[in-house]
């Protein structure tokens, strides 16, 4: 596997387009992605109760498995809007496949933003009609662009996942994705499309996604605290034409890798971009008794504000990890917990080490920050992903809506 | 019932002191509670798994259900110490025994502040001997300002039970609390001390403790995310010399009544009070399914930093609310909701009554604020108590320990 240039255009027979059709006042606010013909797709939703309309209507289209192209909007995120957000949900899809002229099945939908004000359908509608005749195979960056909300920088990546396909080329996959909010308590809208033209179905599909997502996107979010918006979905076009990609086969394994990289590096990116954020914090927890304690104890860290605004004013105040392990209801021993941060330990056995204040002020200023933790009760281990919690985040959400 | 002037030593046979011994630079930091006689004594405790030194003393002191006195410290929380920590709680039970001259069995401890610093022990042991001599019937009030941390205001009351004793006085109870942090999320310590001169036995006096803290102080906090050093206690000195309260009668309700009304009241202060707030913050759940999600929810809206911090900037931000129960793993019609903002109608079946922005906007400025939300799938309600989050909040936060 390799990193390569690129973004969602960058598998083979794929286009996108963004531009600003008018929900927001100047910034691009309308995002096209495209497959020159029906790919295989899979997708992973919120599991937050209150489902924007978009993903109500996705869920319902994805049955069948197949799509052709992703409409997105950003600036409102058509939830809670009733009868009346659904039926603008199914018109921007049936819309986008008239313009398109393809069939009204494969149109899914995206939106993100405000919650609960109905989405400017004749702003959308003309928006649609201009960005169908702009898809081209270098539109990534401003579909990119045109699907951000308060995120600073646009986020895509490619990857080559040197698996041979029939072309010269080896089989690609590319991703763009929107995150912002402060990630990990809750509510802030992720938005993921990945593109490849590997060949393969369904099953082994879903699978990988969802295996990918487990570790990274959802390591981002506390359990179920998620926003009525989140959407990953991934499209398969095939247009590698290589032998399709099987379970238990290198090529499987090698896609997994490459899947992997682009949900890691995505996460990251987020995380390093939450609203407010002046540095990206992983949150890796070792010798946990299961897995589910693993994730558990990574989030209880990950989703402390007492935590975060610590990191953000560089503030050794390590009981705040500890008290946030105690109350994550899992399985430790109080007594035996050892605590590293950028590899510096600073507590073993739940005790101070004595370390230097001095030098770890210095490394607490870096921008980014391992907070490294070993419970010592088992084996498991689980990475969580956010950022620290600054004056701006508070200022940013307290104004967001007028 | 009625509310009478006063705190800790309002009841018969009370007395209190506060000082400044040394552990904070300047500000009051050491508190002690005091009756004259032995007094049936109940506690209830952090569930957090790390427990500070103190909450591990008292626990097992308190298994004889009796004690005289409770030496207090602010500005260390001893938590987080070791051994070195326990030896340290202990001694100082044991030296404010012997300055008292009282069984040493009879010395809880409590203390509050930063986690993982070794206790000043010699600057506490000069201070309780000083302590030790400045026990007053006024002294409620020192005690008070001795046990905060970053709390801007003192929090004591006294309520007459209406009960007769056989003095010439009804049964009174006086409490102190401290808060502060921004009790909802995570780990801000609470601290309350509870007196009454009521002649009632452990069980009922325990029962009644857990009824009233259960819908109060442990409202302001999610589901065991508590602090490792949050104390709440109650001593019942008798010197009203009444008839022994009894489950099942007029008196133990009359008691409980009080109880509740001391808990609620020092419950509100404390979320008005909360790091950085401008207001009070009431989240009441009506039409739950069952007491433990009308629990959940309440407490799911109150933890929002999306909710919270939108309140801070006075914005109608409803769909944060919605998501917020979504997001809450309990039983809801997503298209049955409505949601009330100090008793005007924001959201009916789940979307917006498109209420005046303006009106709105003029009743989020209010110092209080209620929001009532109608799950509209069973019988049961419950509510949680915060405050909104804002800039502040962070700044506070960032900075604590340095």
């Amino acid at each position: 596997m390799k990193i390569i240039k690129g973004g969602i255009t960058t598998p083979l027979e794929f286009r996108a387009a963004g531009l600003h059709c008018g929900i927001k006042s100047s910034k691009k606010d309308l995002a096209l992605v495209f497959s020159d013909k029906p790919a295989v797709t899979a997708g992973l939703f919120t599991t937050n109760q209150v489902k924007s309309a978009h993903v109500l209507l996705d869920l319902k289209k994805l049955r069948r498995k197949e799509s052709q192209a992703i409409i997105v909007n950003s600036g409102n995120a058509n939830a809670c809007n009733g009868a009346t957000g659904r039926d603008n949900a199914l018109e921007m899809s049936e819309y986008t496949a008239k313009c398109l002229d393809i069939d009204k099945q494969n149109v899914l939908v995206a939106s993100t933003g405000i919650i609960g004000k109905p989405l400017p359908m004749n702003k959308i509608k003309k928006g649609i009609k201009e960005i169908s005749g702009k898809l081209t195979i270098d539109g990534s960056i401003d579909a990119a662009e045109a699907i951000l909300t308060t995120d600073t920088t646009i986020k895509e990546i490619a990857v080559d996942t040197g698996i041979k396909g029939r072309t010269k080329n080896n089989i690609k996959i590319g991703a763009i994705a929107k995150g912002s909010g402060m990630i990990a308590p809750n509510m802030a809208t992720l938005l993921s499309f990945i593109t490849t033209d590997a060949c393969i179905e369904y099953e082994e599909l879903f699978t990988a996604l969802r295996e990918c997502v487990n570790t990274t996107f959802n390591m981002l979010s506390i359990d179920g605290d998620m926003s009525p918006n989140d959407t990953v979905i991934i499209m398969a076009n095939g247009a590698s034409r290589n032998k399709r990609i099987k379970f238990k086969t290198p090529e499987y394994k090698k896609f997994v890798d490459g899947l992997n990289y682009v949900c890691t590096y995505l996460t990251k990116k987020i995380a390093a971009d939450g609203e407010g954020a002046t540095k990206l914090v992983e949150v890796q927890i070792k010798g946990a008794r299961n897995m589910k304690d693993a994730r558990r104890a990574a989030k209880s860290v990950a989703n402390s504000n007492l935590v975060k605004t610590a990191l953000n004013g560089c503030d050794p105040n390590w009981g705040r990890i500890l008290s946030s392990l105690g109350a994550a209801r899992i399985k430790i021993k109080p007594g035996k917990i050892d605590i590293a941060i950028n590899s510096e330990p600073i507590v073993h056995n739940s005790i101070s080490t004595n370390f230097s204040q001095e030098k770890l002020h210095k490394i607490l200023k870096e921008k980014e920050i391992t907070i490294t933790i070993n419970l010592n009760v088992g084996d498991y281990s689980s990475t969580a992903y956010t950022c620290d919690m600054s004056e701006e985040y508070v200022k940013i959400n307290a104004h967001y809506h007028t």
